[in-house]
């Protein structure tokens, strides 16, 4: 699946040196949950520093100087992903206010789907809102908290959300970090000598050199000051609702996610794919580069020679601009090239993670059939996606979803592919780790973890 | 004086073609009242946009392709002052929030003094706060007004504030416009075929063509809508307190100010300090630009003829950046030269509007000296500073004033003039039309237009 | 006249500490001669080290930390004129090269006028060109002299140039400073302990505290190295030709040109137009800055109070785009506003330095009537101007040029004024020190010192 | 290998619509050629306009209306490679100078061996040079030589130049397109409708649609105008002398050099390496993704599983700064992390292209056995690299060149390996395409193909 709709990372790190900078390290390794904007905020014990800017890590690591000087105990950050319309700096985060309880900064990753509903009724009761981001609710919900203090508010604040939420929270002099009680997105706990590190995947806690500790469980509210870690639990749902997808494409393969390695997943996944869909072929190819651990398994399985035939240039970036009529075309080709000597007289199986609009796979499958390839089979290892997410996942709306409006041999037909075929949702759930009633396969199937209430919009991830 | 302690500028536009651009425009005519930052807000009759860029207007009006995208029925701007701490983005103008009443966008000058308590006040009652700018206050009153509609939430809101204000509200469909009670700053409304401009200064609306109508009064509120203009008075005092800063030194002299053309009051000002102080010489010169006025009424009154005796460098901007030693000095020397011919062995009056530190003066008498100048004799055309502005004029601290520290004597001395007079602040008052009483020159005197509770901080002019 | 026909200001300094700092901040003082774009090179006695922006001195200012690596013996510094074409980086200066005698640089103010038809010749050898600027043919005739030494091979090229030129070279241990036989753009030495300062005006020497020394001579070639400044005469003119365009309006008042006080003869100007050309009026204002001094020349001699009618907006810059309709008149208002007191019912005096296009001055007039004027008396203190200059004056074409195209009467009905006079060439030229016959008035005369041969183009200025 | 030892790369096409648009297309797809600067060149038949920026391709197409502004009938642009010290806008191509046979733009990829001689020499003659780059002499031989027309003047120039060249040339109406006698670099010539193109590599041809036709003969230089394609041989060599780099690690592998498929070639060196240095292992990784195609024809000869053991983060480009100390580790850490589930346990083989500096592959042993694996066997698809490049790579000097220092068994230990093995020489150039002899191996062999005066200093590439 081309990378168009990415998600939210987090960070945080408590104590040690260089808090700020290890926080803009770690981002980099979580890049690839957002690409729209990026910043980090700083406490040095009296008051929070923050900066964002629009872009890559790399925008904000140009801000040697500001980095620099922005030391203290204590850090956090955030990625935001990549989307057309909306995107400014005023959604950027982590956003810090000002509160009774002095400064709050907060980074989020996930969807609140109660939040329309919570500022409406705040707005009634004169509330300014000055973000069109649901993180805003938030910290209106932790402000007005009569609780005696921070923690507790904190709690008496999640406990009236719905959806997804992964928080990290920075006061003065704490991090506080949160999660949904489905535990739908991933956040892990690492250790580095004195210093805590909280991150979205552990793929950060490697770059930091930290040594995993445990996943921020469901439910769990934790406050991390000068005393060590303490831990609550805030709710408690009958079962998880991890999502499935962080598996199939969202989660790097070299990342921990749901106490499981995602790359023994996803290669579990290719091989369930090959199980399910056999065909006979001469090689098996993959999109890069989120495909290539699916493909690999795939290829395992089959029993077929696993090869690189489709090159990708990862000079392209977001930036291209072409006025020209062939936009997507043009596009598709300026990323891939095919590698003729693997595909020429052969019948290729072509594995991909999902197909949302399907205007890259058509592109490919007759970038393929150029390059010489006597057959193209797609495998997709993930079922159809049908249904809206409303925990974060900014998928297209239904019109534009391929497999809302076409049969699968239509869209067979369309992609120009010799077979297509998807991973079912009960094989996709049985490589999951823990059983499939602990996790989120809405989008393919339809079945939310929880009632969405009539109307709820699919908020922005913030 | 050196322009380091500027003010606000607001600007509304309502009607007519090109909203945005004409507020661009006017908001180049205000650009003496603040170059930190600068932003303008449009309404299309359904949704606010607005941008801002740090900087001078120019900034603003580089994004050429977004000011013309910004079409619309009205439109409000802002140029903030320019200092060196706490200057960022954040704190830029118009503010835009979202209320229960809808989208709400706000420019202001002035200085809210019980800001800090009302904040205090609703930090406690569980408001967040996002910029360190008292104009949030203002926001968040509005918004919590239970009132029945936005005039009177406006009305009701503005009765708990105290300090100046001139503020300009966009709505969907409306302009507010309001002034304090005292009417320290200036705010003017103009028109222009249907469109109705209101402005800080005159000369906003005799650069964009428009007619002047009249002062915004003290305790004035517009709303100006579809039908027109409705006004009401939502407070009453018994006097007006004009800051005579702005005759002084503030305000364009080709502006209409409280009623008066400012270049006609600045140049009485000179011409009462020629009376009050005159002194035997052969040419008056002044601090360009700002002094100007004064020392032709001065030269006027006194018979000596008036001369450019030091040429400014309008190119040196506030960018300018020397690590070495003698940097002030420096500075000085970059912003100003001499002209020989018109010093060499003269008895000059130097003319200033005033003394803050009095590191500018000190530097520029000794380049007189050094221009050949025989004897120079300053001339001030307002009292000593020695008290904090409460209503948006951005003065140092007492260790700073150098009138604080200093008798008239020492200060002579340290500027190393043959002699130094200022104007008294009886004579200044004499000169402002309407009588003493109609003005604040606490910075002065001392004598506030109303308590200054104990503990008020002087909040930034936003 | 409006500051759009600029030239360019060169500089040197060798010896004493931080002479690339020095030589930038020369810069500002000479930005009044270039706007487009800004370069200094300095040589650490090895290897010479450039850097060049587009825009102000402000530009290359902001590049604070390469500024200060470049340290070094000597370096020298240009600022380039605006136009609207053909600006790029390309042209911009100092112009560094290698030849077999090692690296040398080149700052350029003036126009050689037989560069066209020398580059023809040498491109017909076989030589290649890498900008448009005649500086380059300059380099290469250096380059390809036969002369034993640096100093001979650069009198042996000067011999070969007809033009104006003032000239800085920079090599690994030496500055060469040259000016042409006629001395037609002023070009100054100055001294600050043991340091040599080179500039097209003194107000740099000011600036940097530096005394002035003399002229650089019409003919003179000078070698500055650490063996002191050594001086030949390469080339002897029976007369001189100043530009007397640079006491009208070129130079800054504060500067000593030709051997004499700007302001001073600037101000003499003033006075003969006011003999040549009196008006019974009741104030004398100028168009600022440009000819404020001569509008107090004119007020003294025809003893009448000068003021300030006019106020100028320096905050905007060259970058302000309209693309509505009347963009001139909208750039002349935001440039200009009228104090409306000054001219009430007044008969006014508008003293103007030249009338390139008019255009400028026609805004002016009618805002001049729109403020108040009872009549308006027009006077320019030059005379019209009506041919090319070859020497590095950047006049618009015959067609645009007023003065070639309408009659004065004609003229003064354009600009609306009910008077409108010329300072005479002869009463120009009688102010000049040193006597008519050493200064070039050909854009007004047509006398040109020299033969222009047949097809020479207008070179830029460089 | 790091990719930090890039060289440049070009391209040209004529005729057809939006040239300049293809040419910047096509510069997309051998970005991997040069990140430092781009640029392009475009003929409008009458003037060659160019446009050239700092960092990758994106950094020109931001100037999207720029590009669009460029319309004309023929265009040529060039990447520039990447290295750390002077990297200036002055040395970016293409090159554009005017000559007495009008305006000439060239861009060149290749070293002109013998470019210092030939620039002393003239630089006595009284030529000046304005770049550092070699590229400058052979336009000034070019506008030297006396021959009747520029076909015969280029010519002339070839035949003076050793060392390698691959340039293209534009003129007003003309492409010219060279490549040195040995064919040192690729250079191919593809068509499109009426369009011809010429590229460094085809998968240039690729991306613009276009068909292959054959290589730029070596020694041949072709004409390419409105008449169509004409040319010459204007030198002939006993042999080629490809460089064997570009099989092992410069060329995309989709592309097709030295008229052989690179990843058909690429892949063999794997399992040339595989029959070479056979080991037992349980899995092979690549260093990504210079080392991917390698890795799997090793992979395949050997019978053992190829997988992904590390992955690559694309989000980390040259831009990352970090002051602090064990900067080189962080950044390999920065750009790969290890899937652990890959390497647990297991004996791996890790194939990489070539070892230079080996710091990178020291970090990367170092993170494969924290990752669990066993037993880490290194395989170089390359011999080792002793002997400097005249002809465009930019290895670096013998100093820091790992195998000038140390012994194979140094190295292994160096590296933390368990074994390490070369592919020699001889088996390197088994895999080349039409026999050793045809082949530059210099590198690795100290063979250069023609005699490298004693003194010729490795000239940055261009």
């Amino acid at each position: 699946m081309e990378r168009i709709n990415d998600e939210c990372g987090v960070m945080g790190v408590f104590g040690g040196p260089e808090v700020t900078r290890r926080v803009v390290m770690g981002l980099y390794s979580l890049q690839h949950r957002g690409q729209e904007s990026v910043g980090v905020a700083t406490t040095n014990g009296d008051t929070i520093r923050v900066i964002k800017r629009m872009g890559l890590v790399t925008e904000l690591n140009r801000e040697e100087k500001e980095i620099e000087s922005m030391t203290g105990t204590a850090s956090i950050g955030h990625v935001r992903y990549s989307t057309t319309g909306n995107s400014n700096i005023n959604n950027a985060q982590p956003m810090v206010v000002s509160t009774k309880r002095g400064p709050l900064a907060v980074a989020h990753n996930g969807n609140i789907v109660n939040a329309p509903e919570i500022r409406r009724r705040m707005e009634e009761e004169g509330s300014i809102f000055q973000s069109t981001s649901d993180t805003e609710v938030i910290l209106h919900l932790i402000a007005r908290s009569q609780k005696p203090n921070l923690m507790d508010a904190i709690k008496d604040t999640l406990t009236q959300l719905t959806g997804s939420f992964c928080l990290v929270f920075l006061t003065r002099t704490e991090i506080y970090v949160a999660r949904d009680g489905f535990g739908i997105r991933p956040l892990c706990l690492g250790r580095l000598d004195k210093t805590w590190v909280v991150a979205s995947e552990t793929c950060a806690l490697d770059l930091l050199g930290a040594s995993y500790v445990r996943d921020i469980k469901p439910g769990e509210l934790c406050r991390i000051d000068d005393n060590g870690l303490d831990s609550i639990q805030f709710t408690s749902k009958p079962h998880r609702a991890h999502c499935v997808f962080e598996f199939v494409y969202f989660a790097r393969p070299d990342s921990r996610i749901f106490e499981e390695s995602c790359d023994k997943i996803r290669r579990k996944i290719g091989k369930s794919l090959a199980k399910e869909h056999p065909v006979t072929a001469d090689v098996v190819i993959s999109v890069p580069d989120s495909s290539n651990t699916a493909a690999i398994g795939y290829a395992q399985e089959a029993g077929i020679p696993f090869d690189i035939g489709l090159l990708r240039n990862h000079y392209v970036g977001r930036t291209f601009i072409d006025p020209s009529q062939n936009v997507r075309e043009q596009k598709v080709k300026l990323k891939f090239n095919t590698i003729t000597g693997v595909l020429k007289n052969k019948r290729v199986v072509l594995v991909d993670d999902s197909i949302v609009r399907g205007t890259t796979l058509k592109f490919l499958t007759k970038m393929l059939r150029d390059g010489g390839a006597k057959e193209v089979h797609i495998r997709i290892s993930s079922p159809p996606v049908v249904n809206p997410c409303f925990y974060g996942m900014d998928f297209p709306s239904k019109t534009e979803l391929i497999a809302s409006n076409l049969t699968k041999e239509e869209t067979r037909k369309l992609l120009g592919a010799d077979s297509l075929e998807y991973l079912s949702a009960k094989n996709l759930l049985g490589t999951a780790p823990g059983g499939a009633e602990n996790y989120c396969a809405a989008c393919f199937t339809g079945k939310y973890p929880e009632d969405i209430p009539e109307g709820s919009t699919k908020f922005r991830c913030d």
